[in-house]
């Protein structure tokens, strides 16, 4: 891969973070680009930036696209006229089944683009927090388009492989599914919570005193990026309906546990929940 | 307070963190005791155990009792006959309108008994994870009895800070309300969440590999003590009840943005619970 160049459209903090841990790993060449001239003035002290999307993706063997879910599609159409025969395509966005439905009706993505997925990140968006050991020892989903070939996947995995990261190709559907139990309910409870919060706050002053760590870790995640959180929402809502339908089912329970105000089954949904803590990897 | 002698009833993470602080900061003598006799050997590790419960209070200056909510009330009336007249007796406990409640009724109590929460702990119980820093910075709560001297408040302000922590006095009303908040219904959700998570695990073999540092930092409380969070469900249950009601109304709310699959309102769900946490001191 040395040598090799890889475009970064959308830097950020993922693909901030892709381009200095290419740098720093492979001395591969990288060049990024984003959308906004101001952006590309903050990219410039991560990695060299082109002045135009034409430029930036210019000899690129492989591209990556860093940008929202929602735009994701639509950003293909754009891009796949200009790439070279061999060129890789991979994004990094959070929900898989509608940017894998979408990209099945271009023509051509099949030869380029592999949608990617990788777990990392940080609650802290923009290239001022890219981290080149972001994707070290990290998970990334693949969810290959039907009638890509095999050797494009697997250029794709060793893509991830070289930034440390562990490559797993699963369907987009499984993808959603798992992600909406991991990481976009858990959002969505997050920021419920964090705004539960800053209702009572506004009667209780003192509310702020009682803030511990739990709290915190709790409502981390509701520090995210609103328009990325806003799309992963809309395009995943199936799956994150589903499972919000159930914890909420749960916490109907619970409340007529606390209604009685005994004992009751707490003991054995503390333990379950304690155990389950302690089993996970 | 150089000499003084204090008394830590039941050394676990609390007990023994609070031990450790008091030793290195002011030379202060401490005696610890555990009702079982392999808790008293591993507290042994810490701090010099007494053999048996008057012997540990024998001359103590202060009485610390860290015991869970649910077994304040019967400790006091056993400990409360053996103090001498000085002894300023406290506690870490979790909820306090119902020990409030409880210590009122018995004689003498508001002589010797100053109700504390110290805003400290981990997802880990046990001596084995005690911390001399543990309390350094934190919000102690203090709910006194109806007719405690002002000097015994100020001597219970004052034990606090001399471990690093700040004192703050309030009703025993207030602090269960705001800490239902910050504490008790975080703790209900996260474990309502590690738990669904594992119902689905079951039948999800790649799910794990989709848990990031967002679910982790979500569920790591689900990791406390059954016991003592059971006490606390049981002994706040009001509070509780009336926040996960409004988060369950809240979250009902969702279902039917979701359902509509559209962005609708999720933008301005997601800024506000972002500014929201960016706001938390």
């Amino acid at each position: 891969m040395k040598g090799e160049r890889t475009a970064i459209i959308g830097v950020g903090l993922l693909g901030g973070s892709l381009g200095l841990a290419l740098k720093r790993r492979h001395g591969a060449r990288v060049v990024g680009w984003n959308h906004r001239a101001s952006s590309r003035r903050k990219a410039s002290k991560l990695m060299s930036v082109a002045p135009t999307l034409p430029a930036a993706l210019e000899g690129a063997k492989t591209v990556v696209l860093c940008a929202h879910s929602g735009s994701i599609a639509s950003f293909l159409k754009g891009i796949l006229p200009l790439l070279s025969p061999k060129t890789l395509l991979l994004d990094v966005s959070s929900v898989k089944g509608e940017i894998v439905r979408e990209a099945s009706r271009v023509p051509g993505a099949k030869d380029h683009f592999v949608p990617c997925h990788p777990m990392a990140g940080k609650e802290k968006s923009g290239p001022s927090y890219a981290d080149p050991d972001l994707y070290r020892g990290r998970i990334v989903f693949l969810t290959p388009l039907k009638g890509s070939s095999r050797d494009l996947v697997q250029r794709a995995s060793h893509f991830w492989r070289s930034v440390g990261a562990v490559p797993l190709v699963l369907t987009a559907g499984t993808h959603d599914r798992l992600v909406a139990m991991t990481s976009h309910l858990p959002h969505l409870l997050s920021g419920a919570l964090m705004n539960l919060y800053s209702s009572r706050a506004k009667t209780q002053p003192l509310l702020g005193s009682a803030v511990g760590t739990g709290f915190r870790d709790m409502t981390r995640i509701a520090g995210g990026s609103p328009s990325m959180w806003t799309d992963i929402m809309r395009m995943n809502s199936k799956e994150v309906l589903s499972l919000l339908f159930a914890y909420r089912r749960t916490l109907g329970k619970l409340e007529k546990e606390l209604r009685k105000g005994t004992s009751g089954r707490w003991k054995t949904f503390f333990e379950k929940a304690r155990s389950g803590r302690e089993s996970l990897r």
